[in-house]
């Protein structure tokens, strides 16, 4: 079965690119079309739709009783608390439908993507999330070329990928956890930023900007250090912002490890949290209830967004259509112990 | 190809039983010797040989080249950042060779451990690492009659398994976490316990009466109190501890979760970590090193166990002889900064 099944992935492969240059379209628009988006022109989806029928082209249906179905769920690294909550959303709806979650991590290792994709080839996947930050074009275009469904989970390549997205409202959450330093009286409020490429770390900065612009607190640009969303650089753009010459009375770290890393630092400059600065995360990684102090922090619904993922790269792969190419779920405020009235 | 090798497995299971008649051993004995087990009797080993040669039977040996090899690693709960340290080690190992690795969690849900076998025989997996601390016999036992090699992370469900098991020194480590207390002083020290059906658990415990003892410290009962392993727990527990008549001025909980929701206790009472009590954690989870304060703790190699695991299954599913039925890795304490010496 597993080599009938590549040998059709050949094929499809040939097919699709024909039903698109004789349609006068993008491959990636074929694509949409074959993957139930619903971004697509009607008349263009009606002539493609009567191509793939003309030329026989099969569209993933059920899969046959007798294998297994797999869907693969892709990370950059897998080095941080953060993963195994995507993983326990996917597996919960994956294990539910009979379907095994393959992880992976494609690490920046050269060559570990191609294994990866060969592998993949190999068993047959039925699906793939990507959790990676940046999908690599031409991974994304490789897959598209096999027919394999891909969702992308909080992507930063922009809203022209080919493929549904799930993510959370960074920017709303960066306007809450501004928002709530500025109702507690603070004025001067650290940025530590994450990687500028991901758009939800973009997302997240715009948010803090917004909501200070809002209240006409002006933006002071060394206010804002960069960091890469893991603990050592929210321990260093921290120091950076309290050796300022008129440091903040509050520091938004836009992720709960660099949150960890700025209270760390604030610990050995002998500031207390939240007495001396206040401190807001994001993410809300099961353990920030247990920080010391339960740390303030924007939730992401991790495990939800993988469970969305998960239910539309299955919905995908039985050729259903699906609801929206983009999803994003409610962010939250989560009000603990690490934030305080200023000079309260 | 995969249905042909699921009614193979079929073909496996009746020749097994029937092998282990005619030798007039156990089924398991048949299995250990399949696995490459080194714990079997030469001669029993020599005439359960013969008879697998005489029936044909066939030992899994490299997968075929047309279809891709699979691991499956299954956990209780995916709840913890414990379990991602276990996923990398094993998938790092698993992608090098080429095998995907597909990740469950049974749930203490009734059902989901029948769900999983079926689509564990469906996909015609190549082993199994089980991290479920209590690894169920029924499953273990169709496991076994399928033919599919097991190995266990840390099982707790004794020495009477018959499949390889990877740990690490838990008593050791026990030892380790209370001299280093001892020796800053320490003569009332708490304990905070694990799950007491879970062997690790009882491991770490003796290791810290042990220690008591060789330094002639009484054992006082009142100063252990029980735990699960989640930082809830070790908060309740602190807290146990610290409205005795006589509180300890160190803590030693048995996991690094517990060793936070300690940490938060003792805030709550108003007392600092280290200056008024010392903690001492067991895992050394990566963000430890970024708890407020840096915990001292017993690092567990858990991604080093993961890979050992990968390895050994996957050196079962060639038909290789393996090393050892069962491996301890190292435990190392880790001073960082939640303990002090006594007064100091």
């Amino acid at each position: 079965m597993r080599q009938k099944k590549v040998l059709m992935a050949a094929e499809r492969k040939v097919t699709i690119t024909a039903i698109a240059r004789e349609a006068g379209v993008s491959v990636p628009t074929v694509s949409r079309v074959v993957n139930g988006r619903s971004d697509v022109a009607p008349e263009t989806r009606a002539k493609v739709e009567e191509l793939l029928r003309h030329y026989g082209y099969r569209r993933r249906t059920q899969p046959p009783g007798d294998r297994a179905a797999l869907l693969d769920l892709v990370f950059n690294d897998l080095d941080s608390p953060w993963a195994v909550e995507i993983i326990r959303g996917v597996e919960e709806v994956a294990h539910a439908a009979g379907v095994g979650t393959v992880v992976s991590a494609i690490h920046d290792r050269a060559g570990a993507a191609r294994q990866w994709m060969t592998n993949l080839r190999a068993r047959a996947s039925d699906g793939v999330i990507m959790v990676t930050s940046v999908l690599e074009p031409l991974l994304h275009k490789e897959l598209t070329r096999l027919g394999v469904p891909i969702v992308v989970v909080d992507p930063a390549g922009g809203a022209s990928l080919a493929a549904p997205t799930v993510g959370a409202t960074n920017w709303a959450g960066g306007i809450a956890a501004t928002e709530h330093l500025l109702e507690l009286g603070h004025r001067r409020i650290g940025f530590i930023a994450g990687p500028p490429r991901l758009l939800c770390s973009r997302a997240r900065h715009d948010g803090y900007r917004a909501a200070l612009e809002a209240a006409e607190v002006p933006v002071e640009e060394s206010l804002t250090v960069p960091g890469d969303f893991y603990h050592e650089s929210g321990f260093h753009g921290c120091r950076r912002l309290m050796e300022l010459p008129e440091p903040p009375t509050a520091v938004f770290a836009s992720s709960d490890q660099m949150a960890m890393g700025a209270i760390e630092a604030l610990r050995q400059f002998g500031l207390r949290v939240p007495q001396d600065v206040s401190v807001v995360g994001f993410d809300d990684l099961p353990e920030m209830r247990w920080s010391a102090p339960p740390l303030t922090t924007v939730r992401q619904p991790l495990a939800e967004m993988g469970k969305v993922a998960a239910r539309t790269v299955l919905r995908q792969a039985r050729g259903e259509e699906i609801d929206s190419p983009r999803v994003e779920l409610a962010t939250e405020l989560v009000v603990r112990a690490s934030t305080a009235r200023l000079g309260g």
